[in-house]
């Protein structure tokens, strides 16, 4: 870092970010340790500015400057970084968006080519196949890598991703016996619970290589590999029938170009008196993906609004029963992933450096942020034929035993 | 009924009708007496055609020569009608369209134009201006004229309305002190329930003469006229600021060309933290309105799917939390709304006549089907800001007590 002397125009430059982008409770500090505010409220975090580069990136790349500096470095967080990019994110949400950020959001959701299977294949390998390891310092015990769904706010994580499985097979109303195909299964925790503690016969599609390695041993040591089947393959290619498709966390990845493709592989799998749930990031209104979350997280990925998530189903006659929000609850998971990830940061850090950990941890804070103010919502679509009759009288079959 | 004879072209027409729109469970019998069958299934209903003037209706009109001729008395049908109705709906609903049917109902939703204030009104007063005694002849005590939600299959009608009342109070949470706006509120019902049971104060809008009289006598005598007021307008003229919104049973009346204006209206009169929820008859997939409906019951109604009740709040950033579909409760209401209305059919003819008794037999008796074989949802969409944090943390509070 040089202690290089601060020119009037960088300084107007740096009040201009604070104004536009910031919030009266921080602070910018310049690289010769000069304090920005434009407020005397008291601050509740400071942005450090660490080199005069910094103002170049953000002209250039005005979505990708700020947390491509903070990935490298250049740019630092004092304070609590979830509550200062909750400030920060909030206010952006806040902005009327402006004619230029408009026609570059239509072009984004425009220029997004459809996803052929191997190209699905390399996103999700470039995410999930970063190693067993790296999940597993930071998720629950089980590996689930979704959005809990806790009993109360201060359950525990693994309290919350055990009552979301529950939840999950309760919404689809499994009975023994019965055929369940599941699209995107994880570590497999979802498939290995439903087989268990519903006796039913799981068939779970997944691409990512370590995933299913993982997840056929886990059914092997639970004694679960006459029940659970791992399929190493994109959920395109599913055959068979079964009583109920569950998709937890998938959809994010398919791409609203494959929403078709998708609803046609629900309608082709599902018998007629069958039900499902779809659990997918979702937003409010059409967006395309944060451009730094797709370059540097997960590339190919979209949060769909909930008539696009509907869409999906309404061609094949699959009627909504039943639609919940838990965002507040994906809020509740990321704090807890970011919190066990700074655990075992150091672990991370030496293995794959700093910058690693730098983006890990800025995509788990601004996630935690982005769900507080409200950019991303978590819903569970759950639906039937639209003509079945063999449905719960009402819901409270979920909420027995106060779970 | 003449009992002239039957030419062979009547009765290949009347086989023809039986075969594309009939089920091999029912029987056409023709004006001489004469009994087509298509199978020799036992039959549960037989369609009495009483004069050869029916095969010009049907030819005339598709859509409306059956209802139509029923509602005449120049076609009977034996057996319960429900059940006849069922197997007619439902095999229309598995029947893939025509292209000149997918053509006519594109041009029928096309066709339909915005719908001006004085217009809703007659609409309105069309419908439910015929008189509160009519419909207290088969409404439950509390005159509600929408679908119930019954603790059990076998629970009373009376029953079933309290619960849904209850039941949407919990779900926008409702607490002592707030405001509440409601639109389209029928005979006051559910604003009464609200402020006895909720300690909430209520605005409630109505553009039907009759019903906001007789709402604004019940509220005095149950001494709430403090607490509810019955304003006789149109929701779009609707003013102040509220911690929710409700709206039962209006959006039916609304027409999707002027969802964009319900949205700015809400959008309006919810303060930063309110909360909302919209119930309506929907269908799976974007269909007119049955034609005969529209002629006879409900001029200007449209049943929107699940995408349209989302679309008309996000543009206001205002996220669905939670969507329930109430399809079988609706149609175990009609059930008790058909047996009432029977019972009272004797003095509904007397008044009306004969020909306004069959019209709304038929319409009971079809909504019953429509809603068995799926081809009307009820769904019930929550909604709060999207940034909105001081939720329900989850859905357990509904299910409390046991309703």
């Amino acid at each position: 870092m040089t202690r290089s002397s601060v020119t009037g125009l960088e300084r107007r430059l740096a009040r201009r970010v604070l104004e536009t982008r910031g919030d009266p409770r921080l602070r910018i500090v310049l690289w010769n340790g000069e304090e920005l505010r434009i407020s005397d409220a008291p601050p509740v975090g400071r942005v450090v500015f660490r080199d005069r580069g910094l103002f170049l990136d953000l002209a250039l790349h005005p979505d990708l400057g700020l947390p491509n500096a903070y990935a490298d470095g250049r740019l630092e967080i004092e304070g609590d970084l979830p509550t200062v990019l909750k400030l920060v994110i909030g206010r952006e949400a806040r902005t009327p968006e402006t004619l230029a950020k408009r026609l570059r959001d239509r072009w984004e959701l425009f220029r997004r080519r459809s996803k052929s299977l191997s190209r699905s294949k390399d996103n999700i390998h470039r995410h999930y196949d970063l190693g067993n390891d790296f999940y597993a310092l930071w998720l629950d015990e089980r590996m689930a890598y979704t959005c809990a769904y806790f009993p109360t706010p201060t359950s525990s994580l693994e309290e919350g991703q055990v009552a979301k499985m529950e939840h999950v097979s309760r919404k689809v109303w499994l009975r023994p016996g019965e055929r369940v195909i599941e699209a995107g299964c994880g570590w497999g925790s979802l498939a290995l619970h439903m087989a268990r503690h519903h006796g039913v016969y799981v068939t779970a599609y997944n691409i990512s290589e370590e995933q299913v390695a993982y997840a056929r041993q886990r059914a092997k040591a639970e004694g679960l590999e006459e029940r659970v089947e791992f399929r190493q393959d994109d959920y395109r290619n599913v055959t068979g029938k079964f009583d109920a498709f569950v998709s937890v966390g998938m959809l994010e990845h398919v791409g609203d170009e494959n929403y078709g493709a998708l609803g046609r592989v629900i309608d082709r799998c599902l018998l007629p008196h069958g039900r499902g749930l779809i659990h997918s990031i979702g937003r409010v209104q059409r967006r395309p993906m944060d451009a730094w979350i797709q370059r540097n997280i997960f590339p190919g990925s979209y949060s769909p609004t909930l008539d696009e998530m509907v869409g999906i189903l309404s061609p094949h006659d699959l009627a909504v029963i039943d639609v919940e929000n838990l965002r507040l609850h994906y809020e509740k998971t990321l704090e807890h992933w970011l919190e066990r990830f700074e655990k075992g940061a150091g672990a991370v850090e030496r293995r794959f450096g700093t910058k690693f950990v730098r983006t890990w941890r800025l995509y788990l804070a601004g996630s935690i942020a982005s769900f507080h103010v409200g950019n991303l919502q978590l819903w569970q679509v759950v639906f039937h034929r639209g003509r079945e009759r063999d449905l719960p009288w009402n819901r409270a079959h979920l909420y027995r035993d106060g779970s």
